[in-house]
């Protein structure tokens, strides 16, 4: 990582598999000057290494973990049982998942008591936006970023609009 | 509302109907002692105060938004696309929706760029402790007191399994 | 446009990816010679665009609003929640739909109070024959076109017929 | 029916037991002031009068076919596969069906060619709306009838929301 | 056709683009030497045809109909309603169809009083053998022919076996 | 059984708790006078009753066999898989059945070579005039009775539809 | 509990609630005269001691494991990531639960190296056969009892043969 | 097969087509030094082969069947209705299955009486580590080679963890 400063946004995926996927939300991070870790924690495959990583993150100077998994994805859902961090969960549509729907409702439909903040199938973009706009509530810096963010999106859609307006 | 604080977290919903299930976010969220507002706004049927809503929350004070809707959902994705602020969503099971899955797609599935903070279905409670998670990552008095609720929910279970265990 | 009339029919979509799927409307109506306007429209990333859009197509003649979109697709119900004007919804199975399982629930499953014509997945061609039937209730001119398409149909499936029965 | 207009609107159900649902779609037309026929066509039971009736809708005046049905629903799309005018379908969670999801698909998914305008599970209500609608299209006067419902919608949204904020 | 005699099965489809699935149920009827007409019949673009199909067939020897859609497939469905011959329906995963769902829930799920014998997606082999099965209620020829069939799905899953084993 | 005449018609089900489902297709069989047998044969807790009763159907002069089961329903599957005869599958939303899709698809998917002619979810009466039809493929008289029996359906429908236009 | 021989399976539940299900898999063990022990175990509320029960179940001489949870269910995954022994997941359709699938796909869809031996929604009973069936691998005296019970469901079936068919 | 020593487990698949699935059990088992067969057994198209080996299994010597099968997947379900062996069931994605939907609930959604050990959808190789687990329960070198997997799934994901770190 480039970032000198400590990271305030911990990256984390059930396989290396997820990486293509899961980049995008660090992009997103970059993009917003925002430092983060990144690395891969298998809650199924390494379940101790994923206790110590949720027990140790906020100690670290973590404040948001974001979690990606796929099929039976109980990684954001076992990381939001041991921190008080906020945790967002990108279900993935991995390989042996049916259709994502497995990865879908296994992070999202926690119980009572133990939140998992769910973005969209393979949304990692999204998940680093949330993360953002979850440091933006004390940050009047990455607010405005957030705006600048949307006027963006807006610009882009505007030209699409002439585009296609163009065509027809 | 007795809160004398101005309001953190604004509570709104499509629908009066809704509120048994949204009132959950309420009651967390006092216990917590996090002061917050609750109220209707229908994207549907009141699209400019919705808005109007989105748009002006912030400025007053609001940090963060929980936005509950059921069948098909527009409520938190078209607020998360007027704020910055971050926007959590609770798909509703109302007496119009598909057993969820309508609430649920409607909600979750929002397009790159513009993130909604899904919680499972119908769990008001979890959207109010991610608000509360979200306002903790620049509060140690809040993160306290979720470590607090997370040992409580401990405390719960080992009770539980000493009943069952006596039974047995 | 190459229409010199006023356009009677406005399609939009969410973005510019849709209009591969959106052409087939905007080229039925051409075949009925109903004048139409079409653009890209974001209720996420433009909502002011979009709010201002729905505001004024009556007003610009516009008599029926043909709305596409993809995953969690609030446009065409946002539109609706707006303007006076029938909308037609096509569900569009985008790269990051489910199977066109969200995109359908959450243009179909509108609450009382505010119908979208809700289509076929990727049907925009019957969107477009929607749109004429509509204008047709008060044009004999339109009815008789749609008569004569009716009938094209059936010729074609008589024609195919033919052709496997003298495989076969 | 204690018009004396002619319909403009037709009423169609599969079974006598959806009248409970689809009664829904012929008080808001009388809300509208909108002519209207209701009455018992079985595509399945009684495919000859479905034939007749859709033959001879539009020469009897109709201008917009309402048709309700559950579970393998072919009422709707056969009618339209019949007439020029616009069909709406009503998909009916009858007895009979899985939870409303075969009456949505076999309603929804017709073919290119022969659109059916589909409304929500059991929203009847809306298709009247949606028919309303339509013949707005080609009139002033319950195009003002329908800016007048929306406003009503707005004002009973904005009652609730005092109501919540009150008790809050 | 090559058979001389009349036919005893009608098999049709919806569309031409169905034969390559359709096309298996004549093979298997061919291989059990029985007579057979193919033809397209569209429920939605053809609704006469397909009337005057389903009430003639009887009287021109027809003892089974096998009839293959996709999407919402009324054409098993309808024509079930119009004759008192057995119906065998065949769910064609068409391009339009929602990975099949629609094409199974539309013909599978007929109401009381009109049943469609419904058969696996794209399985018109098993429409063809199932037409068979009919017919051999009457005929000890086709009853023996069925029990060879069998006798040889038998041999090739023994030669099946045999290969296995060896390999490992 | 009171009918004297050999059984044509063998009724199974899974487990006693079908019989208020599978009661259907023996009330249909006695209106059209059909004898048969009623039973109950568990795939699952007596494979080798299952074996048995399936490979002496044919020889104890059953022409037709109506199997219901739910869940994992392998009954009407493995039925199949033993008899030449055509064999009916009705899928029972039996009480550990999920909505019935289990059901459904373990009847319905069977492999290319096997066929069950599946009806809807508990539609054990759709099974008995499903008998019934393939009866009549050899016999003027069941022809005759089915025709009066959708003559039947169509008189039922009428009198609705008379009652429906009565009261609007 | 009253078995004095040490625990052969442990019975787990993710919360008290799943005891009415879970019940059942205690009954059978009874039945079979298998030690077990049975308490609850939150992966989500007591991570920590889900962690430990997994780790140190074996060392106490527990042989199998099983494991009940609804809605994201994570306890019969995560105990199998940390134990060697064969871990048996019920999915329980529990009051927070979609009809059972998110249960089910949450315990079923486990990634490749770490297995659970998934039964049906709330077959607590079967878990426990199951249970039962893999300690019979070692145990000539419990194979014996497999079969006894085998055989005692085979004469419950034929009893209820005898009874329908003596209704009819 | 190599192996000398009597085969321990028996895999069985519904279809040659399965093989390229289910060879992953078969080297899993290898790996465990765990002797096996494998061979095609149908329960649809020999279903007396497939009574003759679920009967005949234990007495020469298996003590775990691993059975897979596709679409209506009977195979696991019947075998485990004869034997009193347990019973791995694999639900194989293969041509005819709707996304595997049908594989699964048709194997997992057994009745009470009779369980399947049902594993995630093609995970063959999870069905091999169940049944290496299932004979550890009295084995103490299995156990060992159980735990060494589970410590050589932990590196992998470690090394996996620092490339990722490594990347970013």
């Amino acid at each position: 990582m480039e970032q000198k400063q400590p990271a305030q946004v911990g990256i984390i995926m059930g396989s290396k598999s997820d990486l293509n996927i899961m980049q995008d939300a660090a992009d997103v991070l970059k993009e917003f000057g925002i430092a983060f870790e990144i690395t891969v924690v298998s809650a199924h495959r390494t379940p101790e290494r994923m206790f110590d990583y949720a027990k140790a993150a906020a100690g670290r100077g973590i404040r948001v973990i974001i979690a990606g998994a796929g099929g039976a994805a109980h990684l954001p859902g076992m990381v939001a049982s041991i921190t008080t961090l906020p945790v967002i969960g990108v279900p993935v549509k991995s390989s042996n998942s049916i259709d994502g729907w497995d990865s879908i409702l296994s992070i999202l439909q926690m119980p009572n008591g133990i939140p998992v903040a769910t973005v969209a199938l393979n949304a990692a973009k999204n998940a680093g936006l949330l993360a953002a706009q979850i440091l933006a509530t004390s940050s009047e810096e990455l607010t405005g970023k957030m705006q600048q963010y949307k006027d963006d999106l807006k610009k882009k859609i505007e030209e699409s609009a002439a585009e296609v307006e163009a065509k027809s």
